[in-house]
């Protein structure tokens, strides 16, 4: 096991109507001047977006909207959000929405307290060091930035994704969780949700780190959880009990806990990441097709550890390491199917990927070599893009 | 899956060496004037405790000092630690040792911020609102104070053991986790622990609540990493690794992470108290002769989640719901006799209990109805004690 440190102060509070605590946790941060970040209003149809405001306004709190987020969310919308802050004296941002809003409220909140380019924490000239305090109102359970110190943002010029980890100044002060608003997520978006927080798990648990037992254990046990509940909410989207544990699993898959004690590989993310760029594909559904073709590469090379994934996630029952993975493997293709996910690249509608591209972009904004549970130069990474075709 | 509120803002750093970060935490907390609260000598006698007031000093910290905490730690340690903090203008308490210590450092912690009797917030009569900032190096992994907001202190007079919980005041602010420092522990100490950190786990796991899938999944992953782990750390201990997972499950077992979303029972410890009040037992191992008992009775009464643990943990096939029960209770009663736990009062030391006493106590310190999983009178609890036989 390696040495950690983890600390997760945000504060939970789960179940139905929780939502409506937004403006009594905020006051208790002693904010008096918000900044409410939402997508592209579902949240204004639903109405919640009133209730959020009205909690806060209940509590003498001064209210600034900015809504507009999409998926992928980029640098502009960011630089807008930065400027109201600024404009208007904001000492606090509540995020309404799933991981793109999040990740732009976190983007703000720390650009709101620096003087240079906010774009300076991503591409790697400053490291962020005080940011506005965030509350989060969450509506679909997948990036895990409700309970995570990351942020990912696209800059628009040259469709750059990039992911930033703080250990303390970008987590949420508190998460209010709602598995009630979640009834009206599509299938597409309910299922693609499960395959990020499936992978934010296995970009941990694929690692190189010898005796992390109890952190295996915990990530296999959710990853057992995500794979019962989950045929639960794509046939029953208003099953109470299987979106509040698909909710929970989706904040624990990427908190910290299943990373304690060991190195992280994150290729598959990095992979996908391009994918999203260039074919503007959904993060989740691209994950279901890059991390089946990766653990494909792994079975060959490196096949320990898959194998133990597929023996204590899938009970495959092979003694024979190179067996068990691929055997793993299929199932979790056919997991990913059964609730409707692609995987393979045509699956997700491109038909004729241009994998020098990719893995050109791939190499220039992550490194020459990727992760750790095997490191990956363009040879394996062009190998395993035609592992998805 | 019930609603419920969740927040660990404890900051553990876990690996070798970590303890001399005592100082440098510390000083983040704003404090400079520090009590050191210890036990009978051991961290006198290997060095520890004068490597962490040097750490302290180091950062220009004044340090007084409290030693001699016993197991099942009593009140009046506590009254002469809360008069050392009001006399020396107290502002932080670093407790190092295991449980009992760190009980006795919150129960200090909170008493120096009130203005009544500090047993006040144990009989009940007032809420814990406010408690100087706490600190542990922890020596032995077992009652989780280290990541909880609970105290177990006991009252001299009467011998009273009373546990109370608090969501945030007496959560220590950071939790130094060094698996080194175990090493030296006994055997017998060590496995004590070990059942005392499942205990913890099992108190929460046996429940009403139904769908609590993904709480479920995480206990289970604990439980079995405890046993493969369990047997390591008895056989070699000196052997890092085994030390290291068994050290980050009892911080786990504890911290809340295994109760979210359901009711607890907790009538396994309350009956275990009165065994330690009475007879002066070793808390763990108390626990490992209550809990099979307890099971066995639910196993006649409500074997359903008796028998899911049995499937779950111990990979038991029956599928009749009392058989598995039945066969569950048997393998943990050999793995803990397996790591020389006592599984009877008579291996316990207490060759002729005296029941109608430890009911009385129990049910008159505790409630005439007890627990969740099935509430117990003084008929079934008396029942459960003559299983201890």
């Amino acid at each position: 096991m390696e040495n950690f440190s983890y600390c997760t102060p945000t504060r939970y509070l789960f179940g139905r109507g929780v939502e409506d605590q937004v403006g009594k946790l905020t006051a208790e941060l002693g904010a008096s001047r918000v900044m409410v970040v939402y997508g592209q209003g579902s949240v204004v149809r639903s109405g919640l977006l009133t209730r959020v405001i009205e909690s806060l306004t209940d509590q003498d709190i001064m209210v600034e909207t900015l809504g507009g987020v999409k998926p992928n969310p980029e640098d502009d919308l960011v630089r807008e959000g930065i400027a109201i802050c600024n404009a208007n004296a904001i000492d606090a941002i509540v995020a309404v929405g799933g991981g793109s809003v999040i990740d732009t409220a976190k983007a703000i909140a720390a650009g709101a307290r620096y003087d240079g380019d906010f774009w300076d924490f991503f591409c790697g000239k400053a490291v962020v060091q005080d940011a506005l305090p965030i509350g989060v109102v969450l509506t679909i359970p997948a990036a895990g930035s409700e309970g995570s110190g990351n942020s990912v943002i696209t800059k628009k010029e040259g469709k750059v994704k990039i992911s930033i980890r703080t250990d303390y100044w970008l987590r949420p002060k508190f998460a209010l969780l709602d598995p009630e608003l979640t009834f009206t997520l599509p299938p597409h978006q309910t299922a693609a949700g499960i395959a990020d927080m499936m992978a934010h798990i296995m970009e941990r648990y694929f690692t190189p780190t010898k005796d992390v037992v109890v952190t295996d254990r915990i990530s296999e046990g959710l990853l057992k959880a995500i794979i019962e509940e989950a045929p639960k909410v794509i046939a029953h989207p208003h099953d109470y009990e299987a979106r509040a544990n698909i909710m929970w699993s989706g904040t624990l898959a990427h908190n910290g806990i299943c990373g304690c004690g060991r190195k992280e590989d994150w290729t598959s993310h990095a992979m996908e990441h391009e994918l999203s760029a260039v074919y503007g594909v959904t993060h989740g559904a691209g994950l279901a097709v890059v991390f089946p073709a990766w653990m494909t590469y792994m079975a060959e090379h490196n096949p320990v550890k898959i194998a133990q994934f597929a023996r204590r996630v899938f009970r495959v029952i092979s003694t024979d390491d190179y067996a068990a993975a691929i055997e793993g493997i299929e199932r979790l293709r056919a997991f990913f199917k059964s609730i409707g996910l692609p995987t393979t690249m045509a699956e997700l509608g491109i038909s004729d990927p241009d994998i020098p591209l990719l893995v050109e972009r791939l190499h220039r904004n992550k490194g020459e070599v990727l992760g750790v549970y095997l490191p990956l130069t363009a040879k394996e990474t062009t190998e395993i893009y035609q592992l998805m075709e």
